[in-house]
């Protein structure tokens, strides 16, 4: 069979088992480690609007079904989203339970590929999470800074177990060799830059065009370079 | 004419214009920042090491040739190096001057290809470099954390201009766009990782299987895991 054909049935295959993507969403106490930097109200706004960010990449990305896990309910998120998504059906899943707890509840009789992304990570691209899905391995791992995961693939997802804290890149990594699932490590600084803390916003300004980084203008976060100085830049108010 | 006899052609002509990296290496006084962990005889030690790691990824890639910019002989480099690469031809240029007047001296009359990759990035995959000579814009960006350029591919190095320090990839943005070249930023979480700190290790320590990665584990560093604590790991000694 020719080259061009094989991919073919390659293609309408993934049509038919389309990806969907889970972004676990926590509002309430949301980033407490900007609080040094951002009061509580800005700290959950910025929350929403990274979440905003996440979504709308999704939206431009082959990804057309995302489920949010939160304990906000579907009006409340989507009020405050002010958000029309063409091409993505989105639905909430209330939960209080513990990120991994859920999360493991969730695939654990998934047979279908799922997309778990954090939240957090408003300069994730279309062009990113289209390329880790592509990858071919039985579970994918988009890690973030200081051994994060932020972006997780899993082809059937009822065979893997996910474990979020402590270093969890390398624990799924783990999982995937005890589970004999094979495995790849997608390369992406924009899906690495989760934002935690004040030299993070510092990535958000320079890299982003999105409603986050625009929201941190807003506010009047701006950055000072001092090319005299080792630090490169810092991020003030 | 069909599509494949275009790619043909188009690949032929990257092999006759093979593209040369170039590495700026310094080592007498390197990673100062890490001076409350390491001692002036390891940092030296180490940024030599991740200059390995950096020659032994370019040597896995489509590079064919590097020239190592360094106040360092050739003959003292490759001794402390201890590394034979094939597929890589080597040069040193001995230089005093600053990175970015070097850099723009080397670059002011280069008409063929040039990649300049910054020999602290010790994670560079092949992969990553193949992909960031292979996008079809004027000048590839790929930046460094806080705003550095890691990587930056020139198809014209002449029409071009350095300016390192500050927040150098938006500079180099600007610079392109002054001069009517076409860019485009790679997104790599390896490239992006250059190891100034003491948080740094831990990129190395979780995602390295490399030479330095190894070195330092030789000089007793390790990564604390506390999942019960905010910060997920720490580097310690």
């Amino acid at each position: 069979m020719h080259y061009l054909q094989i991919m073919g049935i390659a293609k309408a295959e993934e049509v038919m088992n389309s990806v969907k993507a889970i972004v676990p969403f926590k509002k309430k106490g949301a980033k407490s480690r900007l609080q040094a930097f951002l009061t509580e109200a800005e700290r959950e706004e910025l929350a929403i609007i990274m979440l905003k960010d996440v979504l709308v990449a999704l939206s431009e990305s082959k990804i057309e079904e995302v489920v949010i896990i939160s304990t906000c309910s579907k009006e409340e998120l989507l009020n405050e989203l002010q958000l029309e998504l063409r091409n993505l059906k989105l639905t909430v899943r209330v939960d209080e339970k513990g990120l991994n707890e859920v999360l493991n509840e969730v695939i654990t009789d998934e047979k279908a590929s799922r997309l778990i992304l954090m939240a957090d990570i408003p300069l994730v691209t279309p062009e990113s999470i289209n390329e880790l899905i592509g990858h071919e391995a039985d579970v994918v791992i988009a890690p973030g800074r200081e051994g994060g995961t932020n972006a997780l693939f899993m082809r059937r997802p009822c065979e893997f177990f996910v474990s979020y804290y402590g270093v969890s890149c390398l624990e799924h990594i783990e999982t995937a060799k005890r589970r004999n699932l094979s495995y790849s490590v997608h390369d992406s600084f924009f899906i690495s830059a989760d934002i935690d803390e004040e030299d993070d916003l510092m990535e958000l300004l320079i890299h982003g065009n999105c409603f986050s980084a625009e929201y941190l203008r807003m506010i009047g976060v701006f950055i000072r370079v001092d090319k005299k100085s080792k630090v490169r830049a810092k991020v003030e108010r």
